[in-house]
């Protein structure tokens, strides 16, 4: 059985734009919408193992952009750096901008 | 004649690990060593118009990489935004430790 983890949301997340919309449609049921592998099959009159193939393909294909690319790992970097400065932020009310541009900062991601 | 750019510089910076190897070294050739389209011609044994029309093909997908995933743009807006959270910072001493975070952000992308 395949596992619905919040990391291969995430990576989804990231480079669902790579992906034909094949597989958009069925990662997006599966992992988004919580689909199981045979409500998708019956959906797109395909057989549960072609939906389970085509989506660990996918995963695959997800785990390797990640490997080239490393946004999700950089997203994380990013949102814990962001969260110790606004920990380093808060109690100081003169900051209002930098308070502003941190969250401008977190937003692109 | 190909176009030089720094935009391009940067697309091959931020997406030359979902390139085959041949794209990387003709790219890294002509983009990062300056070399012309001739002396990678030369270099590689092919005509000039093969690795023309490899780079421009090339610089194509990076073009669709980019829209696609917006890598680029986004390191802009932090760049912009992580240099206006220094002007903020300066002038101040007690903020060393934000300081770093904000270096760190910057060194992620």
């Amino acid at each position: 059985m395949l596992e619905k983890t919040t990391r291969m949301n995430y990576l989804y997340d990231f480079y669902q734009a790579l992906l034909t919309p094949k597989q958009q449609s069925y990662m997006s049921l599966y992992y988004l919408d919580d689909y199981s592998l045979g409500e998708i099959a019956e959906e797109y009159k395909v057989s549960r193992q072609a939906v389970y193939d085509n989506i660990k393909r996918t995963e695959a294909m997800l785990e390797e952009y990640e490997e080239k690319l490393l946004l999700f790992e950089k997203f994380q970097e990013r949102k814990r750096l962001i969260a110790r400065m606004k920990e380093c932020l808060s109690g100081e009310s003169d900051h209002q901008t930098l308070t502003e541009f941190v969250a401008a900062i977190e937003k692109l991601d």
